[in-house]
């Protein structure tokens, strides 16, 4: 098993992440050898991303595997890491696929399947972004929000995966990058990941976006995904709901990107995803590799819910790797696949 | 000359300032004695809210005539100060009251036409808190953006001022606090003053107010202004265009507050009110009292406006002290006063 992603590597059976807390000053790579420090790293979000979460559990249950765990000792990790993030049903989905849904496998067979999981999620991005960037022409200014891209996926990414492939297309664009409060993987991930691309963008707050919008400045919104209901309806990173609500008051396209593994088909509407609810203190200042500062008084209640839901109505075109669905056919849940 | 407010005092022809870049963990007070000292505290929002600004530099020139200033002197002073920020009107209104629109003074007059502008700010406050309590009720979950307490005016503030009549007059209510990125006001000041207050509050990103009006938590917002236009748009804290338009999407009255002082009759339009640009680095990080952190790419080009507008057909009602006047009554340009 020799993988390597933007953000994991899997080499000779052992699984190294890249701390995504610790970006962009210092890229630091971790070895993951225990169940343990698997589970927190998705909890401290050092892996993170809906779709890379579930290939890097999938991934960590395959070393398990190869070390000989035992069958028991393995379902009993994945119902683990199941339910170490609550909303993103990617983890779900690879928890499921791998073991708990499954006939029991070999140890080969696991291996087989997590590498699987890995090379699908590459093969989604492609699909994903080369749907997406159709809708994107030159001149266009992209607001995007939370990170997406090669830090998120096995592969090039989601949304930002879309408007880095309008960018290797020569499409002349500009993104305004939402910093993403409270944990600024805006600030920190995607302007990382633009520098890194050369793709011109601005780092912008999260409450600066509709004045850019007012301005003619932002002509379209791109989006992850953390669970999609069968009604259209999704989770995101916080804030989502937001910029959708600022791109239908100014008539702007919305477009949410996500690959197929973030349906969940058993999840009739958007009320019923569960929302992770994160501690009060990442709302009272901002910790990370760069520092901690507290600036609110130290006793303030917070409220830090790790995502929100937008609902289909908000949505232009949901593009998934499997195709584009507007807002109508979402309705009748033309994006589940059968 | 004996004035006192929550954050600037003048005794003996002495002026203080509290320090609020260094709230909420500090409460220092800087002597201010040269005018470089004045300008770079109202630039460094070490003084600020619009109201706040105009009285403290009126109560400045005052202690320089005092001192035996020249008029010449104290012109070339009001012209400097005048230009110090560009957005808020009340520190051009209180220039051009003191000296720049108005016969010379004596030393004397200036000294209790600056004592004026303090007392009649503080009068201005209890009239437009007493009209805007009116549009509270119990059980309001309320949005606020920014700071607009006693740290932005000589009274009770505008529209935390509004909030808080109603907190005194029983109402049982809970304050959704905007943390106001980049300069965290409201994570800082108005979380500060609510403490102080035993006001019930919690902080808030300021991505994260609509989904708490999707969910029914907030039923209406009160904001502060930093110029009314003749048209009734007006110009506030970034990130209020933003409020506007999701109280706007979630069918929630939507109400700034200010004095009549804030009013610029001579800007015909939101879009002629001209917008200061901050420097980038605010927006890579965060900066005060508490510390400096830098979270993004060193590099990152960031956009930093101070103020957005909003515009007259996002309102509810505006609230002044000489009366409340809905949409309709802006655009005929009622809010001006003869």
């Amino acid at each position: 098993m020799n993988l390597h992603s933007l953000a994991i590597k899997c080499v000779d059976f052992e699984l190294f992440l890249l701390d995504q807390t610790k970006l962009p000053h210092q890229e630091i790579w971790e070895k993951i050898t225990t169940l343990p420090q698997m589970i927190a790293a998705i909890k401290e979000l050092k892996v993170r991303g809906a779709p890379l979460i579930g290939v890097s559990a999938a991934l960590f249950l395959a070393v398990m595997a190869k070390e000989g765990a035992s069958f028991e000792t393995l379902k009993k990790a994945a119902q683990e890491l199941f339910q170490a993030r609550p909303t993103a049903v990617n983890l779900m989905w690879a928890m499921d696929r791998m073991i708990l849904k499954s006939v029991p496998k070999t140890s080969a067979e696991l291996i087989k399947e997590a590498e699987m999981i890995f090379h699908e999620d590459v093969r989604l991005c492609l699909a994903m972004t080369k749907h997406g960037a159709d809708f994107i022409h030159d001149g266009d200014g992209i607001l995007t929000h939370c990170n997406t891209g090669g830090l998120a996926t096995a592969g090039i990414g989601t949304a930002l995966g879309v408007i880095r492939k309008a960018h290797e297309q020569g499409k002349k664009i500009h993104v305004y990058v939402d910093e993403t409060r409270p944990l600024l993987q805006g600030g920190r991930l995607t302007a990382f990941e633009c520098e890194k691309l050369k793709i011109p963008y601005t780092l912008i707050c999260d409450n600066m976006a509709a004045v850019l919008m007012a301005a003619g400045k932002i002509h379209k919104a791109f989006v992850g995904a953390d669970r999609v209901a069968a009604n259209g309806d999704f989770a995101n990173k916080i804030g989502t709901y937001n910029v959708a609500v600022l791109c239908h008051y100014h008539g702007l396209p919305f477009y949410p990107v996500a690959p197929y593994s973030t349906i969940d088909p058993q999840c009739a509407s958007g009320k019923l995803i569960p929302i992770e609810m994160r501690e009060e203190n990442e709302v009272r200042g901002a910790k990370g590799s760069f520092g901690e500062v507290v600036w609110a008084p130290k006793n303030a209640r917070g409220f830090n819910p790790a995502f929100d839901v937008t609902p289909a109505t908000l949505i232009t075109s949901f593009i998934f790797d499997h195709g584009v669905f507007n807002q109508a056919q979402l309705r009748m849940g033309a994006h589940l696949k059968s």
